[in-house]
């Protein structure tokens, strides 16, 4: 008989609900990369009848952590209630229980990390955290596994989506902090108490967790030097623009020597930075390396479903290894129907250079080659003349058009009388 | 005794070097993070007498394959020969001795990635290639294993470093491909025959790579549609930068239903978007997820430490199971000498924001306060004017300070009669 690998879940709010959704529509493409059916198996809620926007059979309810420890099947508990307590109590009963734990906890891996890899570690289990920072972004693997040749000497980072969306906010709209916070508080974006996002705690617990990591030494969230937004009024904003920078809470360590420098407060950043570039609600991690160089990873930051990725991630590759496998997963778990379209049959827009005569008509007969092969105009410049010639150079964008009818125009264009050449067509993407 | 795992190297070019190289430089970090130490125990080269820049004992050295992988000391052969053959035929015949096997060869991957892994399956051993595609950036672990939740449904890349920097120069320099491209060549960009760059065949490879795993659907490179960049001139950088695109030699897969379309060209991208933004040799992969969204990973494409880089992380991780770890890093192996600075010791440059009397000496006087606290001014801009209060609003930039002296100087400063408020003190970050 297969084995199939048992799932319990602490905690119901959106994150709780993208991963018992993942769990259940992607279920086939689950089992395929595992070798085994992963099976949710109880879910620890305060209220079993709160109404919810994905709905659980009833059964699967548990009233205490007992429930799912004592509970032979669950192999794997997945924490997703957030704060410091009781979800660390749950968690370290958990892994005393032996069973393995995913958690998106960052303020308890944050403050209570080392301790929980130790009991992990006395049970023979494991924690994994990606889900903790930068939501669906990898980050914490990438760190630890692909990137443990390398010494980290830097860390530069944007981790809190909140701040992140009201920052960009204030240098769009030149607004203030204090109604750019409540207009993120009615879209969603900030919660009603802002103070752990807005005062940099969250991106404080963070920053701990990836320092931690990158420096292989325990860097505590009290280490990390904190300061919030409150003070930047919309001429920082301004005057940073002009001298050529943009407003970012970042979070940064370095590492010289045996010395750690780690803070997370409003910088000023050159616009031409990629991180200077990261708008809105997404996150971004730069990480300078001795022999990689430097590299940054760039995605969302929170969000039902971006957060359960990150879980589901996690549970995949613990089941992995507990059906055996050694934590590789076989890239040979192809499909097959799979079918490969041509060249000709790509839709998008298309930028077009040629040379033409220069008098009147002349775009009337090109539009008309474009129009019978369903092409539509976007836009149309005339760039320089060539007197000698009596030419100039066309250069045309189209709407959305298909390859073939684009080649297909492109020829009747080149054959009119009054074009000398095509100079160039170049696809554009989106 | 603590077990020791063994390596041998195929090729010694610029990437095998900086494999010898990390090998020996980072013993002590590679035993930490396997629980074993990673013996160098071979290298095979075609010339033992060859000068080379990091020079290894000659009884390292190998005449043929046999003597590495006859050799039961060698547990991970790591071939870095590139090109199709002999290197297919090296890896082949390593799997088939049960050797572990990493790879950095983009070619013999994406042409016979699925059958090497038959093989090894058959064989017990693993291949991996994190090397193969975007060099030192992690990308080919995070789509098989952190992403292993969603169905990817688009990867757009810049996966060539020689033709991004031919690009970005002659979008920077409005200068030929043909020059540009000398020029590169010159500087050691491109090589002597550019052709598997500047075609686009070099990309294709490795997009088959990535667009495999990302569809789980075998996507062969001559499935890919290719242009390179010969047909560009000067003025489509100039016309694409009037109509807000950059021009860039992108890698793109998309997948709807269960149809595929992959092609490397020339593409107009809006100059907002990310990718337009990865300049030079660097490399930027963005896979657009179900269920986490859009990710960018962007980091070094190329080059021997980098390259290094990926080919240690996939030995290390291959390690870690041979010495009977399940293949997750153990996040307690911490260092314990690490000291934290408080923030009081940073050097940085610092935006100052004050409200001052607005008449002659003013400047003056702060200038002085901040000369006596060890720090210079950088920019000083007089913005808006208070009538009302006879004030102005003075923004400072200071140059490197630490931030004891800032602090210091601030508080001298809000003494100054001539000065009403300090508004705000931003932190520039590099």
């Amino acid at each position: 008989m297969e084995r199939t690998i048992g799932v319990g879940v602490l905690g119901m709010g959106v994150v709780g609900e993208g991963v018992a959704r993942v769990l259940a529509t992607k279920k086939d493409l689950i089992r395929r990369q595992v070798g085994a059916s992963v099976d949710l198996r109880g879910v620890l809620v305060k209220d079993q009848n709160k109404p919810r926007s994905y709905e659980l059979s009833k059964d699967l309810f548990v009233n205490s952590i007992e429930d799912l420890i004592q509970n032979p099947e669950v192999d794997i508990v997945v924490e997703v209630i957030g704060g410091e307590y009781p979800a660390l109590d749950y968690i370290i009963a958990s892994l005393k229980k032996g069973k393995n734990v995913v958690t998106a906890n960052k303020e308890v891996v944050a403050k209570h990390g080392p301790d929980i890899f130790q009991v992990a570690r006395e049970n023979n289990v494991r924690v994994l955290f990606e889900a903790s920072v930068a939501g669906g972004t990898p980050i914490v693997s990438p760190i630890v596994r692909d990137l443990v040749a390398n010494d980290i000497k830097s860390i530069k980072a944007i981790i809190n989506g909140t701040t992140n969306y009201i920052l960009t906010k204030m240098a769009q709209e030149k607004s203030d902090f204090v109604n750019t916070l409540k207009d993120a508080q009615s879209l969603g974006y900030a919660e009603s108490d802002p103070t752990n996002d807005v005062e940099g705690i969250d991106a404080v617990y963070k920053l701990a967790i990836l320092s931690t990591l990158a420096f292989r030494a325990r860097i505590r969230d009290t280490d990390i030097y904190r300061e919030g937004l409150s003070r930047l009024e919309p001429q920082d904003f301004q005057y940073a623009d002009e001298l050529g920078y943009t407003v970012k809470l970042l979070a940064i360590a370095t590492l010289h020597g045996c010395e750690v420098q780690a803070r997370v407060h409003p910088a000023l950043i050159r616009k031409e930075q990629m991180l200077a570039k990261v708008d809105g609600v997404l996150n971004a991690v730069e990480v300078e390396t001795d022999i990689a160089d430097s590299i940054m990873f760039h995605g969302p930051g929170a969000g039902s479903m971006p957060t359960a990725s990150a879980v589901i991630g996690d549970v995949v590759n613990i089941s992995r290894n507990l059906v055996g496998d050694s934590g590789f997963p076989d890239p040979l778990k192809l499909s097959e129907n799979i079918v490969i379209q041509p060249i000709t049959s790509l839709r998008t827009q298309y930028y077009i250079r040629l040379e033409a005569e220069d008098r009147p008509g002349v775009l009337a007969q090109i539009a008309s080659v474009l129009g019978q092969n369903g092409i539509s105009i976007s836009s149309f410049i005339q760039k320089g003349t060539n007197h000698e010639f009596g030419t100039a150079e066309l250069v045309i964008m189209t709407h959305e058009a298909v390859e073939h009818s684009v080649q297909d125009a492109l020829n009747g264009i080149h054959k009119l009388d009054v074009v000398a050449s095509v100079g160039n067509m170049i696809r554009v993407v989106e």
